[in-house]
């Protein structure tokens, strides 16, 4: 869905973050995977059942506070078919509570591979003659560095089935400067140089960006270049970024970004030694960053 | 495996082409499809039968001949479970024929992202305390737009299991210059400076480059700033590259380099109309393409 229905939900919630769902087996409390290896062994499969049981354990324990949830695609390809079919039921749970579901899998490639990939997630897939819904997730990740050609497709999708994409233009990695950060002869950086395109490749109601929350000063100057432009804000918490961090990433109403948090949350009853109560931590931790966040937003 | 591996092949075979499987459900030919769809009805466990059976197909009809094949991801993933089933096994089929594979997905994260995403492809999961392969493919294209910690994982896991990525530099489509073409204000362009820290990432051995045949001089100017990298040349066929094109991504031995060609084999037999035959004329492709790449190499 676009990101009109993105920022109502964050309205509703009272909360513009969104629980990022990057399931290693280690985040999982010990009576979760001890069932489901005493089932299928040290396998695939019980890797995967126990993702999806923890899953919709945050979930569950989450769903009246958060608007959001962004799987991470890595973490269940990880896993094999096992893995995928766990982020298949936790897209499909999440979308039955009603939350919107980005999914962070940073696509990109030539047009006709693209079509592929949107039809895989955003759009529908041709199954012999019939249009089928495969994964239909509202949000996708995409990268850029194929241009122009590469993103087309994806921003088709949005326009015609409702969606929306998100565009990495500064990542909140370490060494994101290596190429986002080069300044380029006409002037600027990279990664404005890519803000700018966003721009013009499509709707702000369909097109968002990517701008870390370990880079403040680039939140700041996006923000500021892009008023109307969604902001998926990844590097809060565990990654360094603290609330007055993200500050600058919302628009002048306090709206128009999401910020992310995945470990803090998901791993939130490591800290009290308490597996078994883990959505009641996770809750708490997701009430602790609302509450800092809207406190720093003066919201 | 590293691309001393791949070049053993190349020479084996003395065709320095890949075979890229990239199954639309319209390439396969009416007869596995209608067996499929019987069996099935029009869902994606036939489209996925159907792919994995058309595949077999080709590789059995090519095997003599080709030294590796390159699954593009997006076609899989678009048929969710059931494509992404038949990708694992045409995988594993593949290499139980001894040919190299180059799984073309394209993957850039952040670090412990992409730790995943190498667990996922190239190294192995640590599923409950046991090492576990999982797709185990030889070779990975990666997204370098994150910078050298989306790309380390990769590079870390090549080393200790013996495999090879392909890192994206000048891409095929029109839309590459957008952002690789952009020159920098410290000269050249985005995608030199990209090429210049493959060079800096690792052995020659493990980290090849990908530049388009639709661009030949850029590939030349590549060849002479990179004489001992490996190159995946995408764009021939289908896409318009010649072999003449594609001749300056090969080294002064004539080695060096691999060109993948996809639509133009796997429909081969839609010109003849003879999809019973579809492999016997993909054979015909191949040998026609190698035979004109070896002619114009002078091999």
């Amino acid at each position: 869905m676009s990101f009109k229905t993105l920022q109502k939900k964050i309205n509703e919630k009272n909360n513009p973050t969104v629980m990022g769902l990057d399931p290693r087996l280690e985040y999982i409390p010990a009576y979760i995977t001890a069932g489901t290896v005493k089932k299928y062994g040290k396998t695939p499969a019980a890797a995967g059942e126990a993702i999806f049981e923890f899953n919709k354990g945050l979930i569950d324990a989450c769903v009246d506070l958060i608007p959001a949830v962004k799987p991470q695609s890595a973490y269940y390809e990880m896993y094999g078919l096992d893995g995928l079919k766990a982020m298949r039921d936790t897209i499909a749970y999440a979308k039955s509570k009603g939350l919107y579901v980005i999914l962070d899998a940073k696509r990109g490639d030539i047009g006709a591979t693209c079509e592929a990939y949107s039809s895989a997630y955003l759009g529908e897939a041709d199954i012999f003659g019939e249009k089928r819904k495969m994964l239909g997730v509202d949000c996708l990740t995409v990268n850029p560095y194929l241009g122009t050609d590469g993103i087309k497709p994806f921003v088709a999708d949005c326009e015609k089935y409702d969606k929306a994409i998100f565009v990495l233009v500064k990542t909140s990695n370490n060494s994101s400067g290596d190429f986002q950060d080069i300044t380029v002869e006409s002037g600027g950086t990279l990664y404005e140089r890519v803000a700018k395109k966003v721009l013009a490749w499509g709707s702000p109601e369909n097109i968002g960006v990517v701008v870390g929350a370990t880079y403040p000063k680039q939140l700041a100057d996006m923000r500021e270049f892009m008023p109307d432009t969604f902001f998926l804000v990844p590097g809060f918490g565990a990654q360094g970024g603290g609330a007055e961090d993200v500050k600058p990433a919302f628009d002048k109403n306090g709206g128009g970004a999401i910020v992310n948090s995945s470990r803090a949350i998901m791993c939130a009853w490591q800290k009290q030694n308490d597996g078994e109560n883990f959505g009641k931590w996770a809750r708490e931790e997701v009430v602790r960053m609302r509450d800092a966040l809207n406190s720093t937003l003066g919201r």
